[in-house]
């Protein structure tokens, strides 16, 4: 019923771009060439760019609440900024996976991982809300609910003073409880609902919750995630406490797959990164939200050397402040430029879009099924309008909409060969609904420093050699 | 009869915002504070953020024609790559002016700074054009008509080889007869154009031409413009050709001052900075184009401790590749955060704003006359629609503007007095007009790397040190 015919598109080959056909029954691509029968509903393609869509590998929604508000602060106090906040309830979770997903499909996303902050003593509460937003919308969505077992203070190394710490106030055993209940209610890969494990990193989870994790991960065959080596804090707290790099840790562990994400990755050796390589582990490239915290430029032309498979992503909308892939694909192409003279090296706009397309689809142990434009893979597609103000003069499609400013581009976005944009709207939701609420539930506010990152700061500039 | 009256308007005050009435009469503020008399036209300001317009404080509009098209090249090879396409029209200078004002507009900025490629043997016209669009359109503009008397190949260190070069196409004297030209035919502060002086670069510009440049600056008083120390390469050939750094060069000569602007200055020594500073010059930063053509970070922390002032701009639509200032701004203040652990010397957003509008205002020696919201000065004002999706839900309405990713969200903008934008459309020239004009006269197309690029690389690659 919903099957369709895509005419006159241009899409983008080896060496240039050609123009032609493209059809869709049920949810898959049925064929690629040009003058087919139209079958289905016709859609005109004729100054369009068609590509796969592009997944957004890491964020956390419900940050969208917060977005424009935490002071520049790095990782560690802007954490302590973040969960100073009063709780959200589950009906702003509902709300901030609409917007996260409506901005991720309108710029060209149509996968979202959602590293989920859960609401204590609401848990399922929480994923419940988030998946009733995302299957409303219908984006595919990896929803990760983030988990830790240590308090937020251990996540600064001791640095040979003596600190003492509260224990976490959810344990181990009811933590890895929950997620099984978690897999159980949700986890449902062909209604575009996966649930993946994700402790939030090694700095604050013990070895019981990876391992956990990972047995759930192996008995119900889900993606495996985490925060990796974001700042050089974390960099210092895994030598503090393991004696070696924090992915030596997880190596031991045996967490690193082919089916395991990280997101950050900015604080890595060179022997690190060779284990990512050998483990084919894939790194989450979030370049805006590195540069915001000031985290550090991840060495992802390293990684690209060394046959590292790297995605993008956005990171929550409160350490970037936005949900847009196609800045994080920007900015996460050009900004390795100036880590290395030699040109050769540098990430092209074609490579841009493929890191963000394939790259994220092979992360998510999904690159036979999604990522690119062929024949048998599921249609999530995007649909760009070339003869946008933003995309003109005409030059190279690819090249306008990487390394342009694109606005208002994406004319139509199908996921699993369902529409969700059309016309440049999206038609699942009602938007003006979701604007008018993110309106009503929020007010006009200068957040000033709260009282926990007061606490925190003077260890910290510490730990980092910082004046006083 | 073009006064106004905005009303219960949102603007930042010192420690947070208020609401409030803004009154202005012909071309100035005539009035800030609440429940004033409506007078002239009433405009709504209810859930939108006033601020003072920014500066786009130097591009070259014309590179519009490339964008999204050269390659990851360095600045070196990527000039190379440029002046290989084939000659535009003064018509399309004309085009691409609108564009490029456009794009200003719609991304707060009220002024433009032109560092203007000239058509060969139609460099008169090419002024004319640039001038005729950014009257039609309103943009305040500086038109510093791009002039060099050093061939493309003087560019490069020869670095011990011996390398001969061709004379530049014109005369050091034709050079300054033009610009004298341009200035009595142009030079129109009162109707918002501006004539610059603007030599290239010492890397591509005599002493003779710098020089003249300051004769001319000195008799009409007007402002000083150049690029500065973009990339390495500069660098290494202002020790080999002065035997000093291009600052101490600039110097010595006499071009620095406080209506000097220089663009990049990517590549200063501490002693460069404090020569900045003394001679009270104004840094304009071009995160976006640094990155892309892979020149560096500027040490813009420093600049600002050093108390020198810096602005912020797009540069050139080919190594942006866009011309917005929300983009420009809000990398240029997150960039920089990587490049200094301590926190407190991070740019605020508040800052970014104060940064791309007094900041551009000093360094066209117009502080007195706009770049901030104060009774008496000009009506350079842009208003932001905050219930707009990409700016919801509601934090600081500046965090959301500079650290978000805001689309169409300028409502209303004016220029002197005039409004340019209204309901979020410009309303001077016909948009779609123009949008249908820079489709026609462009085609898809994949440029290949240029003869002239190839002949450079050897040449760049050694003095690079980069292997062959």
């Amino acid at each position: 019923m919903s099957d369709f015919t895509i005419q006159n598109v241009i899409i983008p080959q080896t060496d240039g771009y050609t123009t032609t056909d493209v059809q869709i029954v049920d949810d898959k691509i049925t064929a690629i060439a040009p003058h087919l029968d139209i079958i289905g509903r016709l859609v005109n393609g004729e100054n369009q760019l068609l590509l796969p869509g592009f997944v957004n590998a890491h964020t956390h929604s419900s940050e969208m609440w917060l977005r424009g508000l935490i002071p520049p602060f790095p990782l560690e106090l802007w954490l302590a900024e973040l969960y100073a906040f009063p709780l959200l309830t589950p009906e702003q979770v509902y709300l901030s996976a609409l917007g996260t997903a409506g901005e991720t499909l309108l710029s060209g996303g149509t996968t979202v991982v959602d590293h989920l902050v859960l609401i204590p003593n609401q848990e399922l509460d929480t994923v419940a809300a988030a998946v009733r937003g995302y299957k409303e919308i219908g984006i595919r969505a990896f929803i990760a609910p983030l988990i830790q077992d240590l308090p937020l203070s251990m996540g600064i190394p001791a640095a040979g003073t003596s600190q003492t710490h509260k224990p976490f106030f959810r344990s181990t055993d009811e933590t890895l409880e929950f997620m099984a209940t978690v897999i159980q209610q949700f986890h449902d890969p062909e209604s575009g609902i996966h649930i993946a494990v994700a402790p939030t990193g090694p700095q604050l989870c013990t070895d019981a919750l990876f391992t956990g994790c990972m047995e759930l991960s192996d008995k119900y065959n889900l993606c495996r995630h985490s925060h990796l080596l974001e700042t050089k804090v974390q960099q210092k707290l895994a030598q503090e406490r393991y004696g070696c790099s924090a992915v030596e840790y997880l190596q031991n562990l045996g967490y690193l797959s082919d089916r395991t994400s990280l997101a950050h990755c900015v604080w890595l050796s060179d022997k690190d990164i060779t284990i990512l390589a050998q483990t084919q582990s894939t790194v989450v490239h979030n370049p805006l939200s590195n540069l915001r915290l000031g985290s550090g430029i991840a060495p992802v032309l390293k990684y690209r050397q060394a046959g590292v498979n790297v995605a993008f992503a956005c990171d929550g909308a409160s350490s970037n402040d936005s949900q847009d892939l196609l800045e994080a694909i920007k900015i996460g192409s050009i900004l390795h430029n100036v880590t290395d003279f030699d040109y050769r090296h540098w990430i092209t706009p074609r490579q841009g879009v493929e890191m963000a397309s394939i790259g994220g689809a092979k992360g998510l142990n999904m690159a036979d099924e999604v990522g690119s434009l062929e024949v048998g893979k599921k249609a999530d597609l995007v649909m760009y309008n070339l003869k946008n103000l933003s995309l003109l003069p005409r030059t190279d499609p690819i090249g306008l909409l990487v390394l342009g400013r694109p606005g208002n581009v994406v004319s139509n976005a199908w996921v699993n060969g369902k529409q969700i944009v059309a016309d440049g709207e999206i038609v699942t939701i009602d938007v003006r609904e979701l604007q008018q609420e993110l309106f009503n539930q929020s007010q006009w506010s200068i957040k000033h420093q709260s009282q926990f990152t007061k606490d925190m700061e003077g260890h910290y500039r510490f730990v980092m050699d910082l004046p006083k």
